[in-house]
């Protein structure tokens, strides 16, 4: 929340507890609906619903498309649904359907009948869309004119249909058939002779996405070519909506979060952090901790069949953190890096050996590294009393080695096996990975001891 | 890289060896220059520089700012000066400016000279700007206007100069101090009678960013406002560029993997994973290693203070993962959520309290979780011999309790206590999390043994 909204926040609320709604309209008369979405978000349900009907039902529709979903579902079910539909009908395509979705059924059956039939048609046609594509994301509200207009026609026809578009700054130039053949800019327009045709000046290589598409790939598209929005076509290459640039910063938030939630073992939230109910979150932390805690009991397994070896000597033990987080840390570094770079598209499955072959290189001189210091720390410790310190330290420099290496190849090449199978690199998170070289570090650190020290 | 430019690599490879540099140009012409850029990025630098020349000078210019910095880098350095100063003249200000600055030094001596004063001024004035900034961020080519022009003026002023402006979508209106008065966008002239005056339809209530703003609170703003553009003015109200849409994302983008790659210990890298040097990425992967392992070197000191406790009885060695990772987990989920909420701003440090009460409430739900399944573990042990089943299981859940709660708090409040002081959240890494875990994991669990079982 912004200091000025915060500031006013009071004066607000004192003067819709005492009904005065003509001076709450003015005094939020010069604030961009942005801002006004801001300050009702931070209201009671039911004063957010009495600040919203103090404003005008044009600044009603505009502040309504910058709150957030659960806010937008509270005002539906507490406005009066004449005022209410007329906002809904105000909204873009695509942002009705999303609201319709979230709806409770039986406020859902209370405003559907008042919607006009098209638009119900056309929110239960987004809502048949596959959840994260294209489809589910685009508006149907473009500019689109035919082919043989001139220029003067096509900016007169924006005049006329403009208010109702999403961006007018693109026009879809469409055949009789509604196949995409051509764009232009409104910038193009603007700049070009008013008796220029609209074929002539119209850039005829139009890259589109297919409606079907992830929406991951819909967000590169559009940032690669660096587009306000990229058109969206069905499998006969006819245009069937847009998605805008500010739709693809939402995406790219949102992978961007699940990601890093997966990362850390938590099924990604359907909304925030702090939106979201208690007992959802203990189910999608506690799932993943419970399942992990079933892993590290293998790690205990593995230390109890050992237990001949380290009993017998019990600085050994004290070193298992060591040699345990050393493998988790690296294979964690290697395992952000590949999955960010895959989620970039910098890298691709196919430079596999290229990452492979780096990461063990990172692996064995990492390895190395860490094996020094901590074969200096053996020999330097100056109570190790009866304990044969040379083949100590070796054994523990050759453990971190080996451990930190796997753990670089495992933290690699993990997250690309699993995009090559088709499925999320970031499912593999990082405390799957500590889990797995725990198990391996410590088979890994009670073999090479044996070996070495002859316990 | 998109299969099409995948699949003409090998011809575009062949004519350039052939030095047919025409029918290289027809290969390419109805290629966006993003593919055209894509495609000369996967070229040897001497391939690519030969495609880059075999290009028209306006598709030069176009290809040439969707290329990555090094590869626009090799180019520079391997280009005729003359074509590639051309090049960088047609750059927008801020690509410019970024391009100088990562110029070596004697290819930047090269090149400079040969640019016009006032544009060398320029990049010297955007590189003055602190990085992470908005002033850094910006483009100086933004439309401006007066407010006393009619509507019919403003279009044709646009159309003399808005092939040199990043866009034309937003026009600015500047009193003759340059100070921001207004904004209007193209929809709104387009839209608008001919005779109107500016003055008389602009919106009046700018909203804008300082040129010293951080780039992540630009980004919010023009994400929450849904801007194409932002207007960035100095101390005193003056314009002095716009950051627009497509910049944002990028900052979105580095954001979102500079986060990630701090909450798995690696120091943020300058460019990519994969063009990033091997030894750069020991570098910054190899100094967190190493503080880390000094960490873990606390936790074996603490193993060893209590081995009188754990040496009377072996299965207690066992158990011990269990306990270091479920801190950790659980403190890695808390961290994790904080974090994005916190870069998200569906939080502030205002929502202290709120979180540490929500994260106190998970870690007592969550330990009772794990420390169940803990105590039924120990209890189906069916080998557990000489021990003291039910004493083991107390001391096992109770410390899966305080553990998974410790871990909660700490990964919800640390992050919260960096940001208000100021810091990055996402410093305070998983991995070093989990290292604080582990020490005070060890020291939980052999209290909560010794007082549990006596020993």
């Amino acid at each position: 929340m912004q200091d000025f909204t915060r500031l006013i926040l009071p004066d607000v609320r004192e003067l819709l507890a005492q009904g005065d709604h003509e001076e709450v309209a003015r005094e939020l008369e010069r604030l961009h609906p942005a801002d006004i979405a801001d300050l009702l978000s931070h209201l009671d349900p039911e004063e957010g619903a009495a600040l919203f009907m103090a404003l005008s039902p044009k600044d009603r529709a505009e502040v309504f498309e910058h709150l957030d979903e659960n806010v937008q579902v509270s005002l539906v079910e507490r406005v009066d649904r004449g005022p209410m539909v007329e906002v809904i009908e105000a909204l873009s395509s695509d942002d009705r359907a999303d609201l319709v979705q979230a709806l409770p059924e039986e406020t859902k059956e209370k405003i559907l009948p008042l919607m006009p039939q098209a638009d119900r048609n056309e929110v239960r046609r987004l809502l048949s869309y596959p959840e994260d594509s294209a489809g589910a994301l685009m508006s149907t509200e473009f500019a689109a004119i035919p082919p043989d207009l001139t220029v003067r026609e096509a900016l007169d026809f924006l005049r006329r249909v403009g208010p109702s578009r999403e961006t007018i700054y693109y026009i879809y130039v469409l055949d009789e058939d509604n196949r995409l053949v051509g764009v232009l800019s409104l910038k193009d327009l603007v700049l070009a002779h008013p008796d220029d045709k609209v074929q002539d000046i119209m850039e005829k290589d139009v890259i589109a996405v297919r409606v079907d598409d992830d929406q991951e790939d819909v967000a590169r598209a559009v940032e690669k070519y660096d587009f306000l929005a990229i058109p969206v076509v069905d499998g006969l290459g006819r245009m069937v909506g847009i998605v805008t640039q500010d739709d693809v910063m939402d995406v790219l938030k949102e992978e961007a979060t699940e990601d890093a939630q997966k990362m850390a073992a938590v099924e990604p939230l359907e909304t925030s952090y702090i939106r979201s109910g208690f007992f959802e979150l203990v189910r999608k932390r506690g799932t993943w901790l419970v399942l992990l805690f079933f892993g590290e009991l293998l790690t205990s397994e593995t230390l109890a069949a050992y237990e001949s070896t380290w009993s017998s000597l019990a600085v050994l033990v004290a070193l298992i953190p060591l040699i345990n987080s050393s493998g988790g840390n690296t294979g964690g570094q290697s395992s952000v890096l590949v999955i960010r770079s895959l989620a970039l598209g910098e890298i691709t499955t196919r430079d596999w050996w290229r990452v492979v072959l780096r990461e063990m290189g990172q692996g064995l001189v990492l390895g190395l590294i860490l094996g020094l210091v901590g074969v200096g720390r053996v020999l330097l410790w100056g109570d190790a009393g009866n304990v044969p310190e040379l083949q100590l330290a070796l054994a523990v420099g050759l453990s971190l080695l080996t451990v930190v290496t796997l753990g670089a190849l495992l933290g690699s090449t993990i997250p690309m096996i699993f995009k090559r199978l088709g499925m999320d690199p970031a499912v593999m998170s990082n405390p799957s990975l500590s889990c797995t070289m725990d198990i391996l570090g410590m088979l890994t650190y009670f073999n090479v001891v044996k070996l070495v020290m002859g316990l």
